[in-house]
């Protein structure tokens, strides 16, 4: 199996344009943590792959938190004092704090400023706010357009509810030869925001697409959750199966033009960890390896040290260090079709690398086993090795039952594809036998 | 408790003068590793800390060594054939070899100037030069001086005395909750020299000051010594009280406009190594953190394999490396009231880290606490956080009983007093549990 | 003992004339894997040590190869249609591709070209190739006389012999006081080519020579012997020898004028490995250190996964990076005799290392031991030390059993000879106390 190769045999373009075809029929959507925005959402990624929808009611209790009230909002605007809707959350959904409470009011200016957020460093753009766990209402506008407003009277209206109802994600097991799990996990609660985290949310659909089907070493859990509470419900409710959770990637901010930036997970040299330096190293394409830290997306919750998982994060820009990041400029022209393709590809070699990656032993430790009698090798002494065969040997001469195919790609290094194949060639030969160490995974014969 | 805040509540200022005063009335006194110089010295110390007074007997086997007998010097001058006296130790006690015994004679310049020391480089200054383990005498003197001198009969006078008696040194225990202990140790044995050493004299003295009175965590032991065979002396007669050190500092050139350097203990990780680096890099000043050699000051005796413990030596500039080191040029110009203030400043934020430093439980482990409702967090979701937020983050993420407030300010790049104040926090809030391991030393309640 | 003051004792020049002269003397032979021209190598090397020549029948099994036919050649040409012979084996013996078999036939031009090898890039220079393994014959030739060959009908001849016989080579044991051994390994099979391998062979037997007759701790192995099946009889032969290897060397492209390079061994940090290191550090010569690999020579073989030897290769240039490499370009003027003595040189200082690597402990591990009443301090007191004192203040405060001579030159950064003189003054001083974990090495007294 190469998975990255058979993505390859479909055209790239193709993918890229499919991935944002997709991002741009779920952009308009009025996402939140809870609501029937995510729930539309779900059932969109569900006609692509078999997702499951789980719906948990408000008030339960997941861990030190609580699953909150149901928001859902049908519309909501401020009026000027001559009557104009000047903010209108039919225009863009950013303009409401999300899970803003409803209100039907009319305030002066003084008033209502209290309840106006703007990005003074972008005064065309309308940032993104939220105020899930404290009861409050606002909006979000330019700061352009705040500069204009007038002393007066103004109406606004937030047509919201927010009651009890349900908290809803969408989860996708495929399950693989070994109950051993690889978790990819993203947030799916953002209304109109592009990178930050549609492009996501179609890399791990697309992800999802490839992997189906197919005879797979590990199981694959997939889930598209709300920020933070999502993901904490899910680990409350399932604090067995996390066990299980042997490599996980969170997939966010995938679409944009940057280089791609994988933060390590809390433990710093866990499997995952490596595998993505190696691929994005082999890539060809720019990128930079970040220690983990405690804030940024769901793998807060995957590193919290009471689980302590192997999950890392992979991003093309960070989240948070790019100006548009949580403002109305993360939209459609923001993310690329190209950059969405090449975040899959690279996503694709990282499940390719830990589907292929384990340690073999050599079936003739003592000296060099005699390649050139079965064609391995060059055929007059004398010149130089080339590639392929220098990936023999590296394989040959590591394989003692210590080192994966990762710790010789790493030490040699040459591509992990490379050494990869090397492997499989050599254990066609008898050369090497594979040491299988998922649980339940028969040993794989070459 | 916050060591430091304490500090700067008096003026620094202040304490850069009183520092200095000290070090000026110290300054004039010639003291040597036995004798009434360094007799006077510790009385002096005595006056600001109630330091106990021992007094060794010469002839005392202490390890591989003897306590030597005992030097004292009343006056010590060369007079020119003309009868002038042109070199005389009331002048400077510097202009005597110390440790010399005593002479009176007359030889002829070539004789006079086998014992004859100066510095070439440094015309102007006047070396200072020792003879503890040899009897012999000499005479220091500038260059330019020596230079001057005509052929001609001298006449040579050592007042001083090398009889049966003492060595002294002074040491002060300041009991805390724990017998663990901490050591500050520094020599008191040079003339007068300013750099090396009545600034590590004053700002040990200073530090015992700002400690003494509080509740403290750890025991504290403040040696005086005269340098090497006081060391020696200690430890050969305290062995079993040794092995109760668990962090130590070697107070020496603090005084001077260089910046700090920090000499590992011969461990190299010990948490007194890593603690000093941590709290210079916090400090804004500029440091260099030097490895571990057998050379120095009393580091040597308290880093011996025999004993290994984990001291450091804390510096301003490095002995020996700078030009004016063990010459008059050392004098109470080349030390600066800010320069002594900001070592104790150093000096105290060390402190403050060990008796602040501990290991934590987060009774949340299983994803983020909801610092939210707790008030713990900012309040508007979508913008981002700030330090302190982060150090929680940190804290909470890090506290799984592994991972100390040093392992955390080390792997969060946060200052150890934000770490600190974080853990502080959290604590009150029930989110962390801290575990003590000091021997003795009951657990501290939030 | 001092290997490397003795070997200065000579002149080094001198030993660079011999060196030299040797090689030149091995030059013409034509040299294969088997067959008179090693066998005739053998007996010259004979001629300066008392090599054991082995002779291996073919046929013979070694691990997963077989010993192939032997081979022997009298004459070769290649006759243009106008009956010049223009390609000439009795005027360079690379011109017949190594292993060839027999042929006497008479072809045109362009079937003859399937036979011929040559280098474009550098169009005045004989390849070196071979076909050891692959029943084939062939012809070298530069690149501009291919150029020349004009239509028509070619006379080819090789007058060789491809037979069952046996592999030659040769071992020179040199018991020491421990049955620990340390290995010299290097290639004899190639023909007329200076730097790859004469400068190994003259360099090992020169070696050889300088250890002969002493009193060593260690027993030496020196194999001169033919490149990977040498390696592999001799391993195939002798499993239960090779356990006893403690550090081993490849010695190889040790005579042209390029900077040292020293591949490490497999394990990376075998004594071996830092000891080569170090002596390099203090050589002043330029030099890198290379990580393994496992394409090379036959280091291949001694670091395959069921050894694990440790066994590095010493080099000048790295083979398969000098243009010369594997072409008639690599001849006498290649290599130069003063590079052949600081090889040696490097070599016996290594060795030196070697031998005087171990661990001691204090005998006064307490404190410092008091230096100056031995007459082991300088006299006066305030002055810096110099290197020497330094070196004993470092083997006196790391000697507490774990730390070897060096593990103390590493850390001190000072040359390790210095370090093994100052723990040999200790010693004598009854300061340290060697220990002693060789097999069957009595403890060394000081």
């Amino acid at each position: 199996m190469n998975l990255v190769r058979e993505l390859e045999q479909t055209t790239i373009a193709g993918i890229g344009e499919d991935l944002y075809s997709f991002a741009a029929s779920l952009f308009p959507i009025c996402r939140s943590i809870t609501g029937d925005g995510i729930r539309q959402t779900l059932a969109m990624i569900r006609d692509r792959i078999p997702l499951e929808i789980r719906e948990v009611p408000s008030g339960t209790s997941v861990f030190d938190w609580t699953i909150p009230k149901e928001w859902n909002i049908r519309d909501a605007y401020i009026k000027a004092p001559d009557g104009r809707r000047i903010v209108d959350f039919q225009r863009s959904n950013l303009h409401v704090v999300n899970y803003s409470t409803p209100i039907h009011a009319t305030l002066p200016l003084e008033e209502l400023k209290t309840h106006l957020f703007t990005i003074p460093e972008h005064p065309e753009w309308i940032p993104y706010r939220t105020s899930y766990y404290k009861e409050d209402w606002g909006f979000c506008l330019s700061h352009n357009k705040m500069l204009e407003l007038q002393e007066g009277e103004y109406e606004v209206c937030i047509d919201s509810t927010l009651a009890d109802g349900h908290l809803s994600y969408g989860e996708y097991y495929l399950p693989g030869r070994s109950s051993d799990e690889v978790l990819i996990s993203c947030h799916a609660c953002h209304p109109s925001l592009a990178n930050d985290n549609l492009s996501g949310i179609t890399v791990a659909t697309a992800l999802a697409q490839h992997l189906s089907g197919r005879s797979l070493r590990y199981s694959y859990r997939f889930l598209f959750i709300p920020g933070t509470i999502g993901a904490i419900t899910w680990l409350a409710q399932n604090r067995p199966l996390a066990q299980r959770i042997r490599h996980g990637l969170v997939l966010t901010c995938l679409g944009d033009a940057g280089g791609f930036h994988y933060k390590k997970s809390r433990r710093g040299t866990a499997d995952i960890d490596r595998t993505v330096a190696c691929i994005l190293r082999d890539s060809g394409e720019p990128f930079e390896i970040l220690n983990f830290s405690p804030y940024g997306y769901d793998e807060r919750q995957y590193c919290s040290p009471g689980f302590n998982l192997p999950v890392g994060c992979l991003m093309r820009s960070v989240w948070g260090s790019f100006p548009e990041y949580h403002s109305s400029a993360d939209d459609l022209t923001f993310i690329r079709p190209d950059s969405l393709a090449k975040s899959l590809r690279v996503s694709v070699a990282v499940i390719d690398a830990l589907e292929q990656n384990r340690r073999y032993i050599s079936q003739n430790p003592f000296c060099e086993p005699q390649l050139g009698r079965r064609n391995l090798y060059r055929s007059t002494g004398g010149e130089s090795i080339g590639t392929e065969i220098n990936a023999r040997l590296w394989v040959l001469n590591l394989s003692d039952g210590e080192n994966s195919l990762l710790d010789i790609a790493e030490r040699s290094a040459l591509p992990f594809s490379v050494i990869a194949e090397a492997a499989d060639l050599m254990c066609q030969h008898g050369l090497l036998q594979p040491v299988e160490d998922l649980k339940d995974g028969p040993v794989v014969r070459c």
